[in-house]
């Protein structure tokens, strides 16, 4: 039987990251993989001070395994698909493949999605990383246009991060691509992801919930 | 014995990014690991069209190793990690932890330090991303005041990576990070790192005068 492993995430958030803090990430994998898992949790408030010493840049996720601890949702993801072939071939070339689009969103996509998405906080929807992200995204859509999943002819745990990663409301507002936008919606519209998304949503209510209480 | 493995980067690049090309992160383990290894060449020039059937986004390096083909620097070091225990230990934990430093550097850090970077390029070394880069590198001294090597008590591939990701000059000539900056020369200090540089910049070298002489 498989070890239970504990994710942990804060205890809350404000709306807007609500849906994309990515323990939804080690969720999901967790759920399609069926290894079991709980969630705790470390306070939000102070969170560049509270947690430095399990995760030393005070984000969230990080993944208790037994004696194995491990920060980075893409490391915690990798170590997760090592526990089940529906999240990543056992094969040495399909191992390789699946690490290559794994880096590839973090490295390739999230590096330019995830600042030019910072930039347009400010107010500046056209900002100075606007022409290197269209670059990025136009070549990805080349990719999409010819293959349903990003490794051989099924679902693995890069398809998961990277439609984690062009989920992103802006993203997908930013451009016209539809085989991106196809994409998006067909890794979505897996079980899994559903239940990880409005387990997230309902942990975060239940928190308001506790506070107005107190109150 | 170990097999041959084959590192492609361009035939030519202008001076500024020579020693810093991502080949040599390649070079930099195969040599710390023992691997036997070739480099073969594509055209820098139309780079972003000659060659998306092997690096779909039109960069460099990327890696065979007999029917494997792997692109992204960090994918191809995690597979070449595999190959020996200088580049990561082989119990689970040790390669989980390489594995998350490993990620660290290409998501937590280098997803600002490129971007703030680039943005550096069009004049402003101040720009709307300087403050992010400022607490995740402040988050980084923290860490390497208190220790010589991100896993355990050696090197791994973590810190090769991570060492290239911060040995970027105008990173270095911003604030004032000692930890870091020993952090990088002690890194860089070893052979491995000087021999794969020196390969580098004769590579280019050689194709300069190559082309002279064609001319």
């Amino acid at each position: 039987m498989t070890q239970k492993i504990t994710i942990w995430t804060y205890d809350w958030v404000p709306d807007m990251p609500r849906g994309f803090v990515r323990d939804l990430r080690l969720r999901w994998a967790a759920e399609e993989a069926g290894v079991p898992y709980e969630v705790r949790t470390v306070p939000f408030e102070g969170r560049e001070a509270n947690h430095l010493e399990r995760q030393p840049f005070g984000q969230v996720p990080f993944l208790s395994d037994g004696d194995i601890e491990i920060f980075e949702s893409g490391a915690c993801l990798l170590h997760l698909a090592r526990k089940s072939p529906v999240l990543m071939p056992r094969d040495a070339a399909g191992e390789a493949a699946t690490q290559q689009w794994v880096i590839a969103a973090l490295n390739s996509i999230e590096m330019v999605t995830v600042p030019w998405w910072f930039l347009t906080m400010s107010g500046e929807s056209e900002n100075g990383l606007t022409h290197w992200l269209d670059m990025r995204l136009d070549k990805l859509e080349t990719v999409l246009r010819k293959r349903q999943w990003l490794v051989g002819n099924s679902f693995t745990v890069a398809d998961l991060l990277m439609a984690d990663v062009l989920r992103v409301e802006k993203l997908r507002a930013h451009g016209h691509r539809p085989a991106s936008e196809a994409y998006v919606k067909r890794v979505t519209a897996r079980p899994a992801f559903r239940k990880a998304h409005a387990a997230q949503i309902a942990h975060f209510v239940a928190e308001d919930e506790r506070r107005a209480k107190a109150d």
